[in-house]
């Protein structure tokens, strides 16, 4: 009467025969030709816009479970489909569909004296396991990258979604049907146990990468479990420095786009350095508390009405809402002193007009994206122009910054010669 | 008195201390210019050259020390160090010195819509752990590509070869301190005890590579109990696969050239895949007869006189010796799946005049290198062109084949706008 072992050892038993699947699939799928995997995509989309109906009552009973369960309204707001979000999802596969193929692609090619010819040419990964929370266009989002890359995938979705990531799904296996590709190339988990998770974790040699899509409990307990390679990054403590040769008008739009367009994306700004030297730091203060920030502020910075004294865990925090830590910095050595103890190797930006300033502060520092004169917000594989993003990775094994199709993808060498022996 | 906990926790203790000087030491590395690690290498020849004497003495207690022990005389031979072998170990410091320099490296750049310009800079990874057998040049060797790299290392020689490696990391310490780099970027474990494999295997956040360089008992020992990021190929199961349009005289060569020129290495062919449509197959195993291979073979070819019938364990077996399995297959796909089978995805090479069967070996394999009318023995960083290498993989996270400095490093974007803010 185990069940937990019982659980444990069936989720075992479903990952290993889904991974098995999605190894098989991975073989053909790295052979498919670029238009076979544009068809899929396409029918898709196709098959997405005619399901419509269907989708939208399947998601009907996940919100209806969501509201029984007492979801909170922003998590509700999530799993929410409706005609203009499908058309989203729709567009995406579509936008995916248009990319380049990154497979096949010589990166790099040359001759040796001996007259052999060498290429390194991009492969898919293999397979790819996706766990996330409770948005369902993941499904099709996730799928359909990792088809684009040539890569199997096995997608876990929230419990909460089931319904609707399931209806998604199977719009993904209708486009794959038509394009005479495995539908076991992009496999969604089809239980709610938590257990599948672990066993996912767990599934050295059948699973290659591990990227978890969600909040900062699930990209921990993945990071910590996982005995496969994982691409994410747990937090997004991003600093904007504001250099003394900082233009003001740009540090003033700047700082508050990168603090308030939207206060709940990784890339949005945590804590504002401002040197010691520039002369406007108390205009910026004014301008966050006009915006309705809070400004946890320390030193000379705290005596600004309307601030309130930071806490020490105040900086290399991530608020995820209209809440800004900042301290006063002794110029951009400084400054990134204070990001290399407190920062999480997502984004910073620094504000200056002074060349050698960025210069320090692009050398200095080691996080995934570096900026200038421009907003963390930014921080995003689309903005980057990479179509798509699976997630952003802080990690600094094989992918960075925003992963989209390209970064699916390992390579191998492809060398020829003419009967050619090694002396 | 539980000597053994204590051993534990000292070698903990240990590789702690030397991680977290490394880390603090890959800050500095990184940012420095690529004369200055240039003239750390180059001063580290010159040391090498100068100390000739000291180390060839610290050579001969480590002989005289392994002599004792009853190692096997190619044991010896590898720990043996002599005025030509220390020669070879100063030319590769020169080499390495003299190659191009990774660190900053602006591997792709793009401008986007809104005036932001992009650009992705390849980045040391930060600190790479190196687990060794017995030859005393790894020492000179890795550490030379780390340095290039701008990585820190550590470097866990075997216990044989322990007074070489002091001697000649002694060189190499003196090689950074003449070009005022800190001497912890390049570290040696200055202990026999096992124990501190173990450590710098579980040192995560500490080391974020290892590579280990030695037999398949070491890398797998590492594969296996690794909870950081390992480079390596656990062996080298490379096939020849002679197809019907071969040409023979140059299947002849690169056959025997593939097994026999230096049996040992990762690169040499253990199995020999024939066409049944190849009308020469026969003579090309009496040339390995006559060349003085054991040919275990299956079926027709076991008829041939001097063959030895092959077990099915020795199809997907290593041998590193003068003996080779070989097997008809029906064409190029009976080929590619016999490989898929049993190959360890080092590197394969098809003997072929006809473009779309190699074509197909080469879309249908996915082996770290793939080759056409050329020998598996070039599966080697310098014949590739790399100047050095650290070591061959086959995993597919990160690097593959031979691992040269470019594949030791990582990347970060460096975002430069005008105020740029995202609507």
């Amino acid at each position: 009467m185990d069940t937990g072992m019982t659980d444990h050892d069936d989720a075992t038993a479903l990952i290993t025969r889904m991974g098995k699947a999605a190894r098989a699939a991975a073989i053909e799928l790295a052979q498919a030709s670029a238009e076979q995997k544009q068809a899929a995509l396409i029918a898709a989309a196709d098959a997405l816009s005619r399901d419509q109906a269907r989708i939208l009552s399947a998601n009907d009973k996940d919100m209806q479970f969501g509201r029984d369960k007492g979801l909170a309204d922003s998590m509700l707001d999530r799993l929410r489909l409706d005609p203009d979000r499908l058309r989203g999802i729709e567009d995406g596969l579509r936008a995916v569909a248009g990319q380049p193929d990154p497979v096949g692609e010589v990166v790099a090619e040359w001759d040796r004296p001996n007259g052999l010819h060498i290429q390194r040419v991009r492969t898919p990964i293999g397979v790819i396991g996706v766990i996330y929370e409770s948005r369902p266009n993941v499904t099709a989002d996730a799928g359909a990258l990792a088809l684009k890359s040539g890569n199997a995938v096995i997608l876990r979705g929230g419990s909460e979604s089931l319904h609707s990531s399931q209806a998604i799904h199977a719009c993904m296996a209708e486009g794959l049907r038509q394009a005479d590709l495995p539908e076991t190339a992009v496999q969604l988990v089809p239980t709610r146990d938590r257990a599948a998770v672990t066993a996912m974790l767990q599934a050295q040699g059948l699973i290659d990468v591990i990227i978890p899509r969600g909040g900062k409990g699930l990209v921990g307990l993945v990071q910590r479990e996982a005995r496969v390679p994982v691409f994410a990054h747990l937090e997004g403590i991003c600093h904007v420095y504001v250099d003394a040769a900082a233009d003001p008008g740009k540090a003033l739009n700047v700082v508050l786009n990168a603090k308030t367009r939207r206060t709940g994306i990784c890339g949005a700004a945590e804590c504002l350095l401002i040197d010691r030297a520039y002369s406007q730091g108390p205009a910026l203060i004014q301008a966050l508390l006009d915006a309705g920030v809070e400004v946890r502020a320390e030193g000379e910075l705290a005596k600004i009405p309307g601030t309130v004294p930071a806490e020490p865990d105040d900086f290399g925090r991530e608020f995820l809402d209209m809440i800004i830590a900042t301290r006063l910095v002794d110029g951009v050595d400084d400054a990134i002193a204070h990001i290399r103890r407190h920062g999480s190797q997502h984004t910073e930006s620094i504000l200056t007009e002074d060349d050698s300033a960025a210069q320090r502060f692009f050398a200095g520092l080691d996080s995934a994206i570096l900026m200038r004169n421009a907003s963390t917000q930014f921080a995003d594989g689309g903005e980057f122009g990479m179509g798509a993003e699976i997630g952003i990775a802080t990690g600094k094994m094989h992918a960075r910054g925003p992963v989209g199709a390209e970064q699916l993808t390992s390579f191998k060498y492809l060398v020829t010669g003419d009967g050619t022996i090694r002396p």
